[in-house]
């Protein structure tokens, strides 16, 4: 076995949102690699490739548990924000710059709906990090700009605890 | 005439969502008090008033015309953000935090979706003007934290610009 396995009980929300809750307080589910540096499940579409069926073949290639005893079914919802990489610098805007015709990069986040009770395997070299909202808030020094940002583009959203 | 008639060509947006537009960019329209402080159109509820019908409400205070020769009609779209006030301090954060059972004050933003003409009226006290999201984003320094936001909060939109 060259996974973990570890078992979330994740919310089950009226309005399909779901995020991992602990003092009545949404969670964001990251990966971390090594000892600081945290990234969203997900990945790079192939050529040609539907961004919602790329989305969940990230996800199950980073995420899922491959047995049929956890059956995997991940629904895609909302897609939350879309960040633009101009040219072949890292940096990202909310946006596509004025007068950039051809960016390089354009990054979609999705809300994932979740099951009342969800199983996760992840790789033995990433460790998967339940991160309250509060936390990433106002944090880009910890989270960068793109994570950093996710609790202001979720606020228009109720999340109706399971108690 | 204390107020000050000006004209806008607003983009007309496939999706319903209108912003000023100007380089194939979509701009914010605020107001400024003074040199430096910028606000968002709106304003206060009164006790049970709807929040839709208290929008347009203030828009109209602030924004409208008041002359049959330019009637207005707001249409209030999508919430973009929801930002809430814990206590007596200014400080706002956009979640509930964790063991706050009372907020203060609850601070909804809306997208307002103009028509392809638009005719605004400000006091002589404010000033009208369209800020590009390339200049609100990053700049909590000049915009504070819900307005130099709104451009990660839009990002998920896609804007059908008016040639």
């Amino acid at each position: 076995m060259n996974r973990k396995l570890i078992e979330k009980f994740i919310e089950n929300m009226k309005c399909l949102h779901s995020h991992v809750q602990e003092h009545n307080h949404p969670h964001l589910l990251l990966l971390q690699i090594g000892n600081t540096f945290c990234k969203l499940p997900g990945g790079r579409l192939k050529p040609g490739e539907n961004e919602i069926e790329g989305l969940k073949r990230k996800l199950c290639s980073k995420l899922a548990v491959n047995s049929p005893s956890f059956p995997q079914n991940w629904q895609i919802g909302e897609c939350v924000a879309v960040w633009w990489r101009p040219n072949f610098e890292t940096v990202m805007y909310p946006y596509c710059p004025p007068h950039i015709t051809k960016p390089k990069e354009c990054k979609k986040l999705f809300l994932v709906h979740l099951s009342e009770r969800e199983y996760f395997a992840v790789p033995r070299n990433l460790k998967l990090l339940a991160v309250p909202l509060f936390e990433l808030y106002d944090n880009v020094q910890r989270y960068g700009p793109v994570i950093s940002t996710i609790p202001q583009q979720l606020s228009r959203f109720q999340f109706n605890m399971v108690s």
